[in-house]
């Protein structure tokens, strides 16, 4: 009888603190989106003063007693039992933080996220630079204030999937490294016929309008969501009803328009499949990072890049886009937008040079947070693994350190989930190819549902109740191998 | 010492409650401009979940002992002690409130914006009437809690406007409605010329980018602000740099944006005009409800529907849209904007029945909280009301009771501010005009400067330090005067 009430209030604590995490988000998108520029100094404050009230909601001690109780208490079905286990694994590590260290951090992620845009602007690193260096400062704090037993960097991914650590990732990385290199090289020596076609003008508005219908067809459900505009894309959610995605849209770059939708949507199918009777619960939660960015790379590179995706889209959009694709069949479409080339941009990179640049995020980041790399050298570090990795001279401050957001959001540890991402994506769907013998032929046809079905079963419907590898072993029946990227890879590429 | 350290601590506490109350706002912007149809749900409890917490902070009783040692301070300045003397105010009002009525409201406001939003589209009162009932139930749960000497109704002014009292509006609505009355009739009674040409098709687009042009002549700072599109117009603040204001555009009523754009931008002025220094304190806050709607209809109207402006900016408007207005002379469109007809929406109304819409909602209000008239039965009062008052049938509820936005945010008290700002507006502009005698001058060339600069000055920098009565004697030098109304209404309309 109690411990129903006990569970009650548990739930209805989560759900307020939910309430002020969405409206955090809310503040956020806003000023991605919508924020005029003399806007910031105030929006920075209110989200410091209302992540700071998230915080304090979270750690008071009647919510550690009830979870306390609740850990111990044998009437709970599976699912609630799997809301408390992850409630408290999060109570346990945000209790670890003070709340002016709370503050403290939201406030430097709004200045350092419009020190950025103005760097950006002036194409100056240096500009950047104070804001940054206080970031790394924060998070080498954060990394004592969590703990870790052997690397300070495992604090860090720990956040964004639990259990990932410097040890998995060396191991990971340089396997990756090693297999991708010669497959990569091989191609770039091959002859190729350069057809630019995909960097003539596209119209904004009928890009705006194409990257809506690939979201459409995706069954991506606009009336619990919207697409807008914003220097770097991404995907939130107010709740599964509310799940919004941006884009970007360059005039003479169509790629980055069409892929960025497509991950992007796929982000967006995810929330949008969690239970929203489990609002503010962790089973209403995505499982990780890592499987969130699965979910992303599966529609944008497994689906959004097969010729069977633009067997059944390209002829539409020549229609859309006469006077660049007319001329263009869809074999030479397909390779162009398959084309491997070492590039400066990651969001631009091709599927196999794409975790080099994850590989040097990683590499500096590590140095970083174990300061054997000052922030002030940052900058030359990034330009002499570009040169070592990709073979490339960064020209200038944009096309290099700065491109990424993340760094500004205090994002560190993230970019592993990338490539992580990516692999489990391969694994997921040469399983989903195996156990829908069909799946080709739907896609072909433009029909993206048996796919989705498959993911909401297999996947979203679970929130968080597995971790990463847990949930990869119940998909698959295996846990994570690099080899289903590889074959994937091989079969895609090296034919 | 120990006073510096407790005007600081207050400050603080201030400026947090500000941090949350603007996220409200933003919250709420969002919901009016963007929010995808499911996302309603989730949004109402976000809101309702923030809004009890500001209330929490406010009424926590350290706050009062803050309070009442400041209010015992000598050694404060003068702004600081109006500080403290309006937040007092606020707070001693506030305390009356439980945390458990706050949330509801806010619930319940939610619910009731999408309950009209909902019933609005099908065109049936009948659909939005059980929120409205809760909605008064509330509103007359809330004059109790609140307390009042005379009327339950003033309970509901005095937020909007302290002071402001039935007795008050009563003389000053009865002598407004005998003044106006045979203005009115004389004006109506006259033949005139048809000319429709305003509601030609104006193209959506071309409007918009009008819209943005009057504002950027208001001088209203887009680096502070932006403008959006929302199914009612409405100007909201997350601070004096986040000031925005919304629009909406009927391809064949031009008239509908052109003066909601001004009016919404004169309210931004006034919000851009605050103090920063003084974010979250009352001295940053505009003075009340009325003085806010004085200063939009200020340039809505004694601005925006004059001669001189027109004379400033007819050419350029021609020039937009030669379709429509390339044989309309300036002294026709002059006439045409200033037509004076009953007419069933209260916001398209001409300067003159303006108020009797005012009226109406004023005498349903009054009886909906006095228990004199059922919320069922508000439909055919309404309907009486305009079929008496302007000689109108109502044709159906969208055009009837379902017009206005405020019922369903629980703005009870607040239509009154429209018609007193009105002739707030028409005294603080005769004064303007006695005080800078080349205003009109500078009207005519475009140049809104002087008359932003006098309104700055005079106005908008005070925040809440004066009521809306002293503001006025301090401005112009006498009470409000409704003279001053008819006075600017016989020299425009009766000539």
């Amino acid at each position: 009888m109690n411990s129903e009430n006990d569970y009650a209030k548990y739930v209805k604590r989560m759900q307020q603190i939910a309430d002020v995490k969405y409206s955090i988000a809310v503040l956020n998108w806003d000023q991605e989106t919508y924020l005029p520029r003399k806007g910031a100094e105030a929006r920075a404050r209110q989200i410091a003063t209302l992540t700071g009230m998230a915080h304090d909601l979270f750690v008071k001690p009647e919510l550690e007693e009830l979870l306390e109780s609740l850990n111990e208490n044998q009437n709970l079905d599976e699912d609630e039992r799997a809301n408390v286990r992850e409630t408290r694994r999060d109570y346990l590590r945000e209790k670890k933080y003070t709340t002016e260290f709370v503050i403290r951090m939201a406030q430097a992620t709004s200045e350092s996220f419009n020190a950025r845009l103005q760097a950006l602007e002036e194409n100056r690193f240096e500009i950047f630079l104070p804001s940054l260096e206080k970031m790394v400062d924060l998070k080498r704090e954060e990394t004592k204030i969590l703990g870790y037993s052997k690397h300070p960097y495992d604090a860090l991914t720990d956040q964004f999937d639990p259990g990932l650590t410097v040890e998995k990732l060396d191991v990971l990385f340089a396997d990756a490294e090693k297999q991708l290199l010669p497959l990569i090289n091989n191609i770039v020596s091959q002859p190729k016929q350069v057809n630019n076609f995909l960097n003539k003008v596209y119209n904004k508005q009928k890009q705006w309008e194409f990257g809506i219908y690939l979201l459409k067809q995706m069954n991506y459900d606009f009336d619990a969501g919207r697409q807008d505009i914003s220097g770097h894309p991404f995907t939130t959610s107010f709740s599964p009803h509310d799940v919004r995605v941006t884009t970007r849209i360059v005039e003479n770059d169509f790629s980055n328009m069409v892929w960025s939708c497509i991950h992007e949507g796929g982000h967006a199918l995810y929330e949008q499949g969690l239970k929203n009777e489990f609002y503010g619960l962790p089973l209403g939660e995505a499982c990780s990072f890592s499987i969130h960015e699965s979910q992303s790379r599966l529609w944008e590179n497994c689906v959004g890049r097969s010729f069977a995706y633009w067997k059944a889209n390209y002829a539409y959009l020549q229609k859309q886009f006469p006077e660049n694709l007319s001329t263009i069949g869809l074999d030479s479409f397909y390779k162009s937008i398959n084309a491997v080339k070492p590039s400066l941009i990651r969001t631009e990179a091709d599927e196999l040079t794409y975790h080099f640049h994850i590989f040097i995020r990683y590499g500096l980041e590590k140095k970083l947070i174990e300061k054997n790399l000052e922030v002030k050298d940052v900058k030359e570090a990034w330009n002499e693994s570009y040169l070592r990795y990709l073979g490339l001279t960064v020209p200038d401050d944009k096309r290099g350190v700065l491109q990424d957001v993340h760094w500004s959001h205090g994002g560190f540890g993230y970019f592993p989930t990338y490539s992580i991402g990516s692999f489990y994506a391969a694994q997921f769907f040469a399983t989903a190819q195996k156990q829908i013998p069909s799946l080709n032929g739907e896609i072909e046809k433009g029909n993206l549902e048996p796919l989705l079905g498959w993911l909401r079963k297999n996947i979203y419907v679970h929130g968080r109740k597995f971790t990463s590898e847990e949930l990869c072993e119940r998909v698959t029946g295996q846990k994570l191998k690099f080899s289903y990227f590889m074959d994937y890879a091989r079969s895609k590429f090296a034919s």
